[in-house]
């Protein structure tokens, strides 16, 4: 089998990671290289590599040359050929991750009419499909032999139970128009849940956990028996938790009131999509969340500018103080209510994604809070170290409380060799 | 002192009470009758009274001839003059419920200018503020010698702390807005605060309480030492649980999927308001919630054909038991986030509003899910009687589980009795 491209495309960013399959069914990926384009639509972007036998990157490149996503990924076909003399066609399949796969409950080979229905589907979420959508274009005409495949974010939690997906609106008007609550971030959640299994060597099938997945995007979802039973972002990624420039839930009428051209698309050519977007997605998905509120997306910057020490207090806070005291508090919303749906029977609450892995700071606050549950204390050595895989961070009796470096490029080459080896 | 009349407004509906005020501290109000007139949009106009010492009511007359809020006012005037032979002009005080009183920390005597400020942020919950504004209007006109004092649902949750209240979007534009929680149902919140303190025999402020507010319109209150700490309902009504009519939470996207004339005014002749109403709020606040999804809104008949003793089951539901069951799924998201929220130190869950006093068997779902949290079980027995004030319904060690009748007609007479005297 040849090589294993994965594709995670951000709105202004580009991540491919290259693997090669074994015969070892233990291992039965090894990771080649990893490459990171950043600042795509505000030059000059970054091209930083980091091979997998080094511990860091090497030196990042700046390109004042690439201006979107198509000259980004000429860049690392040439890098790739180059600098590691891989030619592009011992590259056999390519996995996309696509965040909204609407009504597909399984990933799907990329072809003229399935790309042409996921762009239909793009609609419900422009700003998240539009530059992947852009991606698997540039993809298929560069390497046309390689089997692209699309994994959809969505398709972990097509266990979702009605009760929990229906929204309380006109039911025809939703079965038409697939107003549902979908749910996102599903190849990490899948990767954490094998983590976590092989951590807790039990088998996922009989996990009731509660995983948080927390970076610049943030989700929760409550595993159940090994199934994804809820989760906190909805129709599109804007629902549940806030995140560095999204508001999360809150009041359905604010929009109307925040700005009346809320339903106008906008045509902010910083947004490199090939989907029409509305002004109230740009605004809820683009300038809200902490970046809105104290003027950076950075979350370790708000842990230092957010006087922790100081404690629980009501007093005058600063925005940095304020940002974190509202992630802390809407994260807690959910690990009550998912606490009550596992009614009380929970193997571990999990902490993963960016700042769920990088924050003992954040995961403090919430642990600490989560105690009337019943979960552990916190151990602060382990806390503040780093692990590999899923590693405990609690300390005596209760339940369990982990953390998990969640991988969503090693899942989708881990899912591919599943699908090809089961044929 | 002379009569208080207290006057609960709905879109449709005319809710009319009359005190008497007496020299006795241990009950400082009688209770002398309440009116109400129902399908006022939609004649004819239901007109039923039920006299403070008669456990029934009258029996309902209809009117072809009232077709307003007005008319129905007078109605009401004629009837007291009439049929009661109190003269009007002994009606010194008349309170008034608002819904959505944005910044006012307190109640407010209606002159000119405060009719004015109120109108203007009427422009958050046009729907809900719209008829108590032209009720208002009428009243000043028809009793021109009564102080008219206007009483909002917001008050109660002044209290909120910044990291609750404030959601995470542009700060300036939401100060320059008002855009922020505000929170809902506070008259109820406030009666059944001081009901369960009298019941617990502990003062208010000792109090850690999760109320539940569930009527047509539904909420859920987190009160921490006596005081509100959190609630469901947001920036307007709409947020939060679903109810008759009314979404609850929902994807702040959707309803641009749904329509995509969102913001635009609609024309709707039944919408007796003096305020603009877009079309997102109509659909959300009056095309939604169970009335969409199984086409009544009486939950006795939802209850009634939800087959609730097929048990947790997930197959195939009919349309009723997915609302039974999406409605309870919103409650205990509530009831398990406000138990971390008080760190677990609660004193009670209290059933409270139409719904929640009625319906024995949406608190055996709730309560029976809740006990994971350590609330009691339900004594069935207790659970199917009705009572007065508070009461219990839990049997067996945990924390209590009660029902509340809630009576904002009386509470607003109170805090004016309070008021008053206090000069």
């Amino acid at each position: 089998m040849a090589y294993i491209l994965t594709v995670n495309t951000g709105s202004s960013s580009l991540k491919l990671s290259l693997f090669v399959p074994t015969e070892n069914d233990a291992q039965p990926l090894v990771h080649h290289l990893t490459a990171s384009i950043t600042s795509i639509s505000s030059p000059p972007a970054t091209f930083t590599v980091k091979p997998a036998e080094q511990a860091v990157s090497t030196t990042p490149e700046k390109h004042d040359d690439i201006h979107d996503h198509s000259a980004a990924f000429s860049r690392f076909l040439e890098f790739l050929e180059r600098d590691c003399s891989i030619d592009k066609s011992k590259i056999g399949h390519v996995c996309h991750r696509v965040v909204h796969g609407g009504k597909y409950d399984e990933p799907v080979v990329v072809n003229e009419k399935s790309f042409s229905k996921i762009s239909r589907l793009s609609d419900l979420a422009p700003l998240h499909n539009g530059a992947a959508l852009s991606v698997i274009k540039v993809c298929s005409d560069a390497l046309p032999d390689a089997v692209s495949v699309a994994y959809f974010d969505t398709i972990f939690h097509k266990s979702l139970p009605p009760h929990i997906y229906t929204y309380p609106i006109n039911p025809k008007i939703a079965q038409e128009r697939g107003l549902r609550k979908y749910g996102f971030h599903g190849i990490s959640y899948a990767y954490i849940l094998n983590a976590v299994s092989t951590h807790l060597s039990k088998p996922p099938s009989s996990l009731n956990l509660i995983l948080l997945h927390l970076g610049s995007g943030a989700s929760a979802c409550c595993i159940r028996s090994g199934k994804s039973y809820d989760t906190s972002m909805g129709l599109t990624p804007v629902s549940g938790l806030p995140g560095a420039t999204r508001s999360g839930a809150i009041d359905p009428n604010l929009i109307f009131h925040y700005t009346n051209k809320a339903n106008k698309i906008t045509h902010d050519p910083s947004l490199v999509v090939d989907v029409p977007v509305t002004l109230a997605e740009d605004v809820l998905n683009r300038k809200s969340g902490w970046k809105a509120l104290c003027g950076t997306t950075d979350f370790a910057e708000i842990i230092d500018k957010a006087e922790l020490h100081k404690g629980d207090t009501e007093e005058q806070k600063n925005t940095y103080r304020l940002a974190f005291d509202i992630f802390v508090d809407r994260i807690l919303n959910y690990v009550g209510a998912y606490f009550v749906k596992l009614g009380g029977e929970v193997d571990a609450l999990v902490f993963s994604g960016g700042i769920g892995e990088k924050s003992w700071q954040l995961r403090k606050a919430v642990s600490e809070r989560a105690k009337c549950l019943g979960f552990q204390s916190i151990d602060d050595a382990a806390n503040k170290k780093s692990g590999n895989g899923a590693w405990d961070i609690g300390t005596g009796t209760g339940k369990r409380v982990l953390v998990c470096e969640t991988d969503e490029q090693y899942e989708m080459a881990r899912q591919l060799c599943e699908a090809v080896l089961k044929k």
